[in-house]
């Protein structure tokens, strides 16, 4: 393909592609609502739960948040004990984040809801269908990060 | 499909998906920031763009915001010229929200922008493939909304 962006079928991927984003968004604020956490929140748990033991610097740099607003993200969180503040063993100087046991079960429950919702949007297709599905978002995903 | 949330393909949809979405979330705040337009902004946009004349309250719901939330917002947007509050002819109790040429101008020029990076994406795949993900994302918006 040309990089022909008058490309009816472009313009289509990117009109449907951000109608479902806009869709999930809502979809998964509302889920997030029913385990009392907002959506950097989890995005924070998320990303902490992939890289352990990330210095606030780090998870800032992740999220592309300032300092102070993760700072600020981190305190909540530690107030509803899903995250702890440890002191690096080595350098007692750097602050490490952990999450904790409940940080865990939320993260867990948000994307059990979320896989639930795919499921309900997918019921009813052919597997070669849903195939397909995987495959284009294996695909979009993978081309994304190069 | 019966509704399993344990499919493996459902749980590589779902990442998928919240990955392939938060990277293109970070590219279009790049976009919008070329553009220098806030997310909430360009979003206001496009409802205003897709249906004509709204009221604050109409805007709002649509939005999923408060009312002072999007008063505020629509504040900006009226000094930065994309938009104008105008009076109903039929009833001047009731303000309207027009785009301005330059909002219909930023509109243009932002998808434009996020067509050439979903191009840039797509580049290289067969016109096979282009038809698939064409395909999934219309059914995935299609099955979304109902």
């Amino acid at each position: 393909m040309n990089s022909n962006i008058s490309d009816n079928r472009v313009v289509g991927i990117e009109e449907n592609f951000r109608r479902a984003s806009w869709k999930i968004k809502l979809k998964g604020r509302e889920i997030l609502g029913d385990f009392d956490i907002t959506p950097p929140q989890f995005n924070a748990l998320l990303t902490l739960n992939k890289e352990e033991n990330l210095t606030i610097g780090e998870l800032s740099s992740k999220m592309y948040l300032a300092c102070s607003t993760v700072t600020d993200l981190l305190d909540r969180m530690e107030r509803n004990e899903l995250v702890v503040r440890v002191k690096d063993e080595k350098d007692r100087r750097v602050v490490r984040i952990k999450v904790l046991k409940k940080g865990h079960i939320v993260i867990e429950g948000v994307l059990e809801n979320r896989r639930k919702y795919i499921s309900e949007i997918l019921a009813g297709l052919s597997e070669d269908m849903i195939d397909s599905v995987y495959e284009v978002m294996e695909m979009l995903n993978e081309k994304m990060s190069l």
